[in-house]
């Protein structure tokens, strides 16, 4: 089978689909449509420069490409706040869709989605493309093969500097803010790590030089079973580094760190854990300390991060797959729906101040 | 005037505080008493080698030690849960009092010595010691100098890789766990720092390797203002540092590790924002991204962190004076009350799942 796409907004997610999928086979991009007429013009030269796709269309009107025969999905890459009617209107039209991230502003707009994709038979998925990224999958390998032991606490940040937010998406009405835009994406692998229930999500908001939309964002989330999630996103966060992880174990701990020139961590693991007790308090540059004193050497191991070699186009690979009815989507509707859940649950603990206890 | 200590509770931080003190000139010790006769023996050992206070004395009993007129003032160095009876003993024979950290288990222990001590007019204490520490005090100094601007995040993490706490901080009917024992640092620092007035206080406490106390938490808090703080804690978090300090204000942000071998860190401030819209996305290492993308170099401007010079010899110092009534106390009760609160609400909290709203 062929993924056969017209992509529906043509701006800077739009266009990177585009580009950036050239090497997967059963991948045809051949129609876009935007309400910017200069963006399509584009999409129109980038299909000639890219050499592919030589029946490409571009279209001027929303029902004009739903009506496309040739396409048996879209991709809905617009602002946030016009995802579901694009999803619905799709799904109406008999197209499989592949929705960008986050793929609504509310669990109720999801439902919405989900029960029309179920009328019309068709697949909905959403491009939660992070599960790809290498940080990620080397940080889940390593819990998966268990080098930590009994996973109980994930920290992970993601920081940068420049503290502007560009476009719509810092404007509140159209589903900006670091929530929707990043948030999305840590909750997504935190959940997809973690099988256990959520109890609790707390998470606190700052507008610091965005206003109207969240620029930074502390969250905690708590699951059944003793574990403890924490992430923090700041746009203007200087001396972070773009991404850290810090994820501990009753075996051991992981350390990871990603910016712009690469990736560095590890893991130490102990042999043997102090078990008598110590009379003397030890001096340390640090200060004194007792609970706090160093491990001898002796009694750690330490290891490299796991190899892993995420493929992005698996993400489409697995929509052609998923469409002829042979595998599973990889992104989960079910799964989709508890980001947002969470999400939610974000700006209302933010707004009262309070925790937001799930019941799973 | 001198402060004539007797000390009581010769355990680690009772002889610590009889060795650390040698080089304080208004500061004499003249007595101890322990429950344990051998620790007794040990202090009037430590008194004879350390060549000073030829007078002293070691008692068998709580009601010698306090019949010592001599004494204008005693350190009360026992486990935590004792602490409150002490203290108002102490008092009640007429002393000043120092406080070993955490002063009381809560804030109503607390308010019977603080009572207690106003009505006998003498003075009351906590060695909160970790004000002198030099990390916290080059982030403090770093804030009050303005180079971060408005401060809207303090994040600070200690870690240890042991795992096992020593002695009775292990048990729970003793006061243990490290909310008590760290926690306490911890947060009187934050409270130093941040004078607005606190919204709400959540926390997550685990068991880890300690049954029955806290062994990891993360806590955060909120304050008026658009300020959060947040602190971890986790005494089996390898591959952590000691200590690390993330701050973050408007106009720039501080790092700061320390370590058992050193201290390091700095400041970025930025010079000139991204301030237009960046048409393509910026393919890095890390990803595509767009917001996230590096500042120029000439953007920003790095700055060394600032020179403090702690003294702790300055909390005995400060006693002296207060006693004579030349200053104020350094660690006042009322900020010692807060700190004391905010433990409680993390205890509730954790508890319940549910944040603690303030009303300061």
């Amino acid at each position: 089978m062929t993924v056969k796409l017209g992509i529906i907004g043509y701006g800077g997610m739009g266009e990177w689909h585009h580009r950036n999928t050239t090497g997967i086979k059963d991948l045809k991009i051949l129609a876009a449509y935007d309400i910017d007429a200069e963006r399509v013009a584009l999409a129109k030269k980038n299909a000639l420069e890219l050499k592919r796709d030589s029946e490409f269309t571009g279209f001027d009107s929303l029902s004009s490409i739903l009506k496309d025969n040739r396409l048996n999905t879209v991709l809905v890459a617009t602002p946030n706040d016009t995802h579901k009617d694009l999803c619905l209107a799709a799904i109406h039209a008999g197209k499989n869709v592949i929705c960008e991230k986050p793929a609504t502003l509310s669990v109720q707009e999801l439902d919405e989605i989900i029960a029309a994709a179920k009328e019309k038979k068709v697949l909905f998925t959403v491009h939660q493309n992070r599960r790809w990224d290498q940080d990620y999958q080397k940080v889940k390998k390593s819990i998966e093969q268990g080098y930590l032991g009994k996973v109980f606490s994930i920290d992970t940040k993601l920081h940068g500097g420049g503290g502007i937010i560009h476009g719509w998406r810092a404007q509140k009405e159209h589903g900006g803010g670091m929530i929707l835009d990043w948030g999305v994406h840590i909750i997504d692998q935190i959940l997809d790590m973690i099988p256990n229930k959520i109890k609790t999500v707390y998470c606190q908001t700052l507008s610091i030089l965005n206003p109207g939309v969240d620029d930074f964002f502390k969250l905690l989330i708590t699951f059944e079973g003793g574990v403890v999630a924490q992430v923090e996103v700041g746009t203007f966060c200087l001396r972070g580094s773009f991404r850290t992880w810090h994820t501990c174990g009753d075996k051991g701990g992981l350390t990871l760190t990603l910016d712009y020139q690469g990736l560095s961590g590890g893991i130490t693991r102990v042999r043997q854990f102090n078990n008598k007790w110590e009379s003397k308090i030890i001096e340390t540059y640090a200060g004194p300390t007792r609970t706090f004193a160093p491990l001898s050497p002796d009694q750690v191991e330490e290891l490299s991060l796991p190899e892993v070699n995420p493929n992005w186009n698996e993400f489409y690979e697995n929509v052609d797959v998923a469409i002829a009815g042979k595998s599973e989507l990889i992104i989960k509707p079910y799964q989709v729906r508890r980001v947002i859940k969470v999400m939610d649950a974000c700006f209302k603990s933010s707004e009262t101040g309070a925790a937001v206890i799930f019941d799973e």
